[in-house]
């Protein structure tokens, strides 16, 4: 954060000489017609709609305008380069430094049943490397990082500055919700393309994930862009242009930054839901994981150590031992207790196999969606979370079930939840009569960074 | 205007039984995505914009939103006509049946010198049709007729719906405000759309233009569609599918509806300004107009008394004296003096020719803003505009001129205004060596309704 100022002290004054640098109507009719924004002139947007001494000239309506038409008309390169510098230089940068080791991140665009960040920043962290995760909430089908983990009793996710970097250094690794400080430019904007139909444009979301990840100061990052019908991308070219857009921000702003791209068809391992989650990242972390998850989480690893440039062999870590040490110190340090119960569920539903045969598909966004009916997630950013609620998936897809058999368990805090959940579930299981084709590689391929 | 609801009375609820019928953003996301909106989901969001009993759910950021993705992504007929409905089923709609004579309305779409309401009005009056012609204040370089009837001493543009009857009937025409209860949602969206760059779009253009008069009640209209660099249209392809748009729209709604295209690449006539244009028009109405606003004048009235089934000859009415007396009358009715003084300016500066030679171009555009500049036009709805200031066009287009003889003389309330419309005028008067070829008629094309 930055300091207060003092009473006696005179702020610098950012406000240009000339305030009527630049007319909001002229710019919204650039980029609407197709024209290049200056830097000069995404910079003034930004500073007027996101505030600071000389914001506050741009309302909400001319920027969610400005907004639509980028959805249309795109930025290019420098434009988006500028526009993401800018939404950074809205905040502080922190300074990792003093965390005495290699700095590496990851994030994941998103997925049903997505624990990996749970798992995978105690076992970087474990081989070495200083893991500062700054994660988010979930809103939508999709579960948030910091939701799973304030299911663990005294877990605090709401750290200053200071206070991460305590973590960061005893336990090698940190998650947290990134501080009002950091970006704040992206809160704003953010709340606003959530209203305005903007979300789902790939210059916008890449400056949103870049420029939180560049003020968090991390050396080095790994992006987890997730694929299907899970997932927010749904194809692997809008994937690998996203993941490509990200990849060459970071590299500007001086992160070292790669991308995998993962399938997000199904649910990630079995557990869908905040405690449900921890509970299988626990046994991941104690060499016990459902071989989906730990393929991903391995994948991830590997990348997160070579560009720490720490050899280390990730497997290993997770089979002695030292990643679920790491989870505990963490968790700890953070006030959590790792032997505390977790919150268990009131009512419970089983959904049976409708036939014989081999389970084909089962759907994520179905899965996902049903979770959320159940209380695993939120409607609004304002709704608070079931801790207890989610879906068990009790058989996956290749697997062979009989009719009756149950391959769903439906946890919630109410009876009430399940009318909607199984409503949700519709057209979302599939039962074949011969077995499916042998699953493959959830990685689908490393994006190579573009640099033209 | 509605009656008020007496106190005892239970106002009728239009809200729906089920209050979320709709949700904004997935509305926005639709058109975004090039869907087509239902009658429904238009219906409700106007009246969630426009307040009323149902209103106040849909804040300014989502309908810029919306109307940034119309603008990319149109509107279809279907959903044209019930944006249209909706705009006016937000206010009354006038019985002018009272009126006692055919009704018939004009509406220009804007230009430079633009004076043709105050002389068409009064004139196809005096041949036997009603005209109430509800106007606009201008708004950049075009001007506004309403601002050019203030400058008269003592006129009222605001009349009530009551008064405006009594002006009608008595004058046989009528030329005020849009009174407060007629189409108030294309107020509020025409306020959005002019800070968010979504101004341009031809059928939130046609909608709002039609919506008034539909509102107004008139039986027919013709639409005086002007094409030109001083026009908001550049082009004739443009200018004939919001003519077709506009026509269509018309006869949805019962109203009889043709267009003409009318060039716009210098002022109409030799006058721009408030008092200035009141002069000529009078002087027109008297018979002594200049020949190019004569002919669009005649062009028009001719296509209003056919609408109206009034077998006349507009051009004995100019002649005779008649429009003239019906002129007066208006005025006197409307409160006006039409004997008094006009304003004077207090500032004249001659602008002499660059060179010998013939007058080849005088640009609408670049005396439009020079008149802007002077003070005849508003930046900001809220700015009080000269009554007295503008550009008198001493040559016009194919005329010869000397090197030093004045082309144009500029007036204004105060010298200082004099600098920054010399500015403007920089490159808008053209002297070529030989004599331009002889102009065209100001008549481009009457459209022929799409009713496809």
């Amino acid at each position: 954060m930055p300091d207060p100022v003092p009473d006696n002290a005179v702020p610098q004054n950012p406000v240009p000489q000339n305030p009527v640098l630049f007319n909001a109507v002229d710019l919204i009719r650039a980029k609407r017609d197709g024209l290049r924004l200056t830097d000069a002139q995404i910079r003034w947007l930004i500073t007027a709609y996101a505030g600071g001494p000389a914001g506050g000239q741009l309302p909400d309506e001319q920027m969610s305008a400005l907004l639509m038409a980028i959805y249309f008309r795109g930025l290019d390169r420098a434009e988006l380069r500028t526009w993401t510098a800018a939404m950074v230089d809205s905040g502080e940068r922190l300074d990792l430094s003093g965390a005495g080791r290699p700095t590496v991140d990851k994030h994941s665009t998103g997925g049903v049943g997505d624990k990996v960040s749970l798992i995978l920043a105690p076992l970087v962290a474990s081989c070495g490397a200083a893991v500062p995760q700054l994660s988010g909430r979930g809103l939508g089908h999709t579960g948030g990082t910091l939701d799973k983990l304030e299911s663990i009793p005294g877990y605090r996710t709401a750290l200053s500055p200071g206070e991460m970097l305590a973590v960061l250094r005893q336990a090698g690794c940190v998650i947290c919700a990134a501080g009002p400080g950091l970006a704040p430019a992206d809160r704003q904007l953010y709340a606003l393309r959530d209203v305005t139909g903007t979300v789902e444009s790939i210059p916008l979301i890449a400056s949103s994930i870049m420029s939180k990840k560049i003020a968090e100061g991390t050396a080095a990052l790994v992006l987890d862009v997730k694929v299907g019908s899970g997932a927010f991308m749904r194809d692997v070219a809008d994937a690998r242009r996203l993941a490509q857009t990200m990849m060459a921000l970071g590299e500007e702003h001086g992160v070292s930054t790669s991308a995998v791209l993962t399938s997000m068809d199904t649910p990630l391992g079995r557990c869908v839901g905040n405690a449900l989650e921890v509970e299988e990242a626990v046994a991941t972390l104690a060499g016990d994981g459902p071989p989906d998850l730990v393929e991903v989480v391995l994948a991830l690893a590997a990348e997160m150590l070579r560009l720490a440039g720490i050899d280390a062999d990730p497997a290993a870590a997770l089979a002695d031992g030292r990643a679920l040490a790491t989870y505990r110190t963490m968790v700890a340090a953070q006030g959590g207790d790792p032997d505390a119960p977790l919150p268990q569920a009131a009512a419970r539903r089983l959904v049976p196999a409708p036939e014989s045969g081999w389970l084909g598909r089962l759907d994520a966004r179905v899965v996902g969606e049903a979770a959320w009916r159940l209380g695993a997630g939120r409607a609004r950013k304002e709704d608070p979370v079931s801790a207890a609620a989610g879906v068990r998936c009790l058989a996956k897809p290749g697997e062979q079930v009989t009719r009756g058999q149950p391959v769903l368990e439906l946890l919630a805090d109410d009876e009430a939840r399940f009318g909607r959940a199984l409503e949700a579930l519709a057209g979302g299981i599939e039962v074949s009569p011969g077995p499916p084709p042998a699953a493959g590689s959830l990685v689908i391929e490393y994006p190579i960074c573009d640099n033209g």
